[in-house]
C-alpha cells in the first residue's frame, strides 16, 4: 500500500466567472453546469491524492441552494477526506461571490467518489489519509459512516451489515418513540 | 392549481456522440459532463409539466455503472414522476450504445427535482400529475417517500414526522434484529 | 450483405435548448448550429442502421421557416429512409417548442446522406432498408428519386440516365406546355 | 432602395484550424461543424452588404467532397452574388490545407440565402449588387436561376412561372429525346 | 478615493485539466488557450479590488517556457500587486502540474493592466494597495517601472517624463560603457 | 536551410462574430478571448510558413484600444515578418467592424514569436523570409531589434550584446540629456 498523505496534499480551489452560456433564461447558472465544474474539480483532488487517472463512481445527493447569477464568481474548494481501498470520497464547498457587492454565499456542500485506475482502466490501491486536524479526523470518520449509507443505497450492502449507521438510526427512531 | 397532466406529456429524449472534450485521458465521458447533460434533458421535462421556467433544486445520489467511451452515444430519458406544490421530481434513466457493436448498455437512474418559477423568479405552482400505468403509480407513491428521505437528509424535515420513511426503516431494522 | 433491418431500428430523437451562443443579435438561433445538430442527430440514425462510423456525404437543400428563439427546445427527429450499397438517405424533420406556450411548430424536413466506413475509412456495405408501413414505403421510393436528383446536380448522373426524375419533369413541363 | 454595393466589399475569410472536438472518431472534421463554420462566414457577407441583422432562410444542397482531417486548416471565402428585395444569395467555397504538405486541395461550393432584418426583426430592403467582373457577371445571372429553382422546390413558385429554368430543361430534355 | 486593500483581498487560484480541444496536434497546450484562461483569472482579482467590471487594458510580454501536455493541470494564480487612479496592475505565475508523476513546473510569469467600468462604463476610481509584506512592497514598486515601460512602449509617455526607468536605463548603459 | 518564401506566403486573415460567450457582462469582448483568435490565427501563419506544426514561444505587450461589443465583427490577419533559425515572429492586426454602421476600427496590433517542431517535438529550422516590399523590408528589420527586446527582457542576452537596442536606447537617452 503507498505511504500516507495528508488532506492538504489534495486541495484544489478553482474560480470561475458565471458565462452567458452557463445560464438559463433567467440569468441563472444551470445546475447541472455547477455539477460538471464541481466534477472537475473533484477529479483534481483525487488525482493529486492517487497519482493515477480518477474516474467518477457516484455523487451524493446535492441541494442547490439559491440561484447564482451570470457576471457573478463561482469558488469551488474540494479535499479528499478519506481513502478506501482503490476509492476516494472527495468533499467539495461552493460558494458564489457577488463581484459589485463583494458579497460571498454558501451554495452546497456535496460528496463525489471517485477510483483510481492504472494505466490499463483497472482499479488500483490509493495511499491512505492521514489526518492531521480535529475537523478533518470528524471528517474522516463520518466518510466511512457515508460510504455505508452509499453502499446501502445501491444495494450493496446490508443494512445489519452497516455497523455504524443502523446505531445512528436506532438512536434517531429511539428519540422519536417516545412521542 | 393548475389542471392535472400525464407523466407521457414531459417525456424527454436525448441522444448524444461523446465527443473528445467529454473525455478523460482515458477516453472515457467525465461524470461531470453526464450530470450536466442529465440536467439539461430533466429541466425540458420540467419545463413540459410546468410550462414555467424551472430550476433544479437538488440532485439524489447518483452512481455511475462502469465507463462510457469515446464515440459512444448516450441515451438519456426523462420523465415528471410526481408533482408537489411547486417542485417536481424527474427521473432519469441512462444508457450507453457502442455504434459498431450495437450493444445498448444500462448506465444509470437518477432523480433531480426541479422548481419552477414565474416570470419574476417566484416559485409557482405546478399541475399535478395523473399516473395512468401500474408503473407510473408505483413510481409516484415511491417519489412521495424519496423526498420525505431528500427532507430530512436536507434538515428540513424531523425524522418522526417523515410518516412513509421511518415505517420502512422500522421494518428494516426489525428485520435485522433477530440476528 | 448484411441482413435488411428496419426503419424504426435507426431512429433517432434529440431534444436541445437553445442557449445564448448558439443565437445572433436578435435572439434568434443561427441557421449553421440548428445545421450542426442535425447533423448529429442524422449521423446516429446512420451509425445504428450501419454498425459503422458514418460520414456526412451530402445535405439536400434546407428551408428555415420563421425563427427559434432562445430558450426554446429544438426537437429533431431522424430515420434512416432508404439505404444504397454503401450510403443511406436520412431524413429529418425538426420543431421548435416554446415552453411557456407549450406550442410546438414545425420548423423544416431535410435530407442527410451518409456513407459508412470501415476501420480503414474505406466505404463498406450497409443493410437493405424493409419498409414497414405504407409512409415507410412511400419515403423510400421517394428517396430514390431523391437520389437520382442529387447526382444530376453533382453532375455526376447524366438526365437521360435518371429514369424516374426525367419522367416527372416531362409530366410537369407538359401540363404547362398548354398555357 | 438603397445605392446599389459591389461583390467585392461583401467578401469574407475564414481560417480555422481543425480541433480535435470537430472530428468523428476516424478524426475526420464532421459535416455539420463545417456547415456551422460556413453559415457564420456567409452571415458575415450578408450583413457587410446589407448593414443590417441577416438570418439564413435557406441552404442549397451541399456535397461534402472527400474528408477534412484534425489539425487541417479550413478556408472558407464566401460573397453575396445578388440581392432580391430583402434577401441576399451568398456563394461560399472551401478548401482544406494540410499545414505539413502545404497542399491545398477544394472541398465544396455552397449556397446560402440570408434574410435581412430591421431592429423590430421584419425584413428590410437591402441594396442590389452591381456585378463588375465577367465571372461576376456570370454568377449573378446564375443567382436568379437558383432562386426560381428553390422557390419550386419549395413549393413557392409553379414550374410554369419559373421562366429561365423551365427553359434550360426543356433544352436538356430536348438533347435526351433523340436517344 | 475608496479606502486601502490589501494584496491577499484581490488573490484569485484556478485548477484546470487541458483536455484535448485545448491542445495543438502534438497533444501541448496552445498558447492562446493558456492566455485567456490567465485573463478569466486576473478579471477575478481585478473585480476582487475594484468591487466593479474590469476588462483587460492591456497584456505586457509573456514567455511561455516549455510545453503543457493534454491531461495536465495548470495552476493560475493572480493578485493585484498596485492600483493606480483608475486601473491595477495583475501579476500572474503559472505552473503545470503532471498528475501520475506528482511534479509541479513552473510555467511562466506574466502581468495583466485592467481598467474598473462602473455601470455606465466610464473608468471609475479605485482603492490603493497598501502592501503588507517585503515581498509585496518590492513587487509593488516595481509595479510604477513597469507602468512607466507600458506607457513608453504605448507611446503616450515621453521616455524623458519616464523618471524611475530612464534612471535604470542610465545605470544599465553605463555598465556597458566600460567595456 | 529551407528554401526562402515571402511575406505573402504566410499571410492568414480570420473574421468572427463576437457571440454572448465572449463577453464579460458588459456585453463587451473579453481581452483573452481575443488573444486565444489572434493566437489561432498566429499559428496559421507560422505553419504555412515552416510547413510543421509550431507552438507558441511568446507574445509581445498587447495593448486594448477601446471594446468590442457583441455582435460586433473581429476581423485579424497575420503574417510572418521575419524567420530565425527555428523561430518566427508573426505581426497580427487587429479591426472591429460594426455591421449596422458598416464602420471599422483598428484595435491593436501585436507580434506572437512561434517556433517549428518536427515530428518528435524537436525544434526545427524554418525557411528565411525574402521581404518584397518596402514596407515588409522594414517590418524584416524592426523584427531583428524586437527580437533582442524580447532576449533582454527575457534575461537571455545582456544588454551590451544587444547591438541595436542599445544604440536607439542611447540615441533616446541622448535626447532627453539637453532638458
Amino acid at each position: 500500500m503507498p505511504a500516507p498523505k495528508t488532506v492538504q496534499q489534495s486541495t484544489c480551489v478553482m474560480n470561475e466567472i458565471v458565462l452567458p452560456n452557463d445560464t438559463n433564461s433567467l440569468g441563472n447558472m444551470m445546475g447541472g453546469r455547477l455539477l460538471y465544474l464541481m466534477d472537475k474539480c473533484a477529479a483534481i483532488s483525487a488525482q493529486r491524492h492517487a497519482n493515477q487517472v480518477c474516474v467518477t463512481a457516484s455523487v451524493d445527493s446535492v441541494e442547490f441552494q439559491g440561484p447564482i447569477r451570470e457576471a457573478e464568481v463561482v469558488i469551488i474548494e474540494s479535499q479528499v477526506t478519506r481513502a478506501f481501498t482503490t476509492s476516494m470520497e472527495v468533499e467539495l464547498n461552493v460558494w458564489a461571490e457577488n463581484p459589485r457587492a463583494q458579497t460571498r454565499r454558501k451554495c452546497n456542500r456535496a460528496y463525489y467518489t471517485f477510483v483510481a485506475l492504472d494505466e490499463d482502466g483497472t482499479p488500483t490501491a490509493v495511499p491512505p489519509i492521514t489526518p492531521e486536524t480535529d475537523e478533518e479526523r470528524r471528517r474522516h470518520e463520518q466518510a466511512a459512516k457515508r460510504r455505508e449509507v452509499r453502499l446501502v443505497l445501491a444495494g450493496r450492502l446490508d443494512l445489519e451489515d452497516a455497523a455504524s449507521i443502523r446505531e445512528d438510526m436506532l438512536d434517531a427512531l429511539a428519540k422519536t418513540d417516545g412521542d
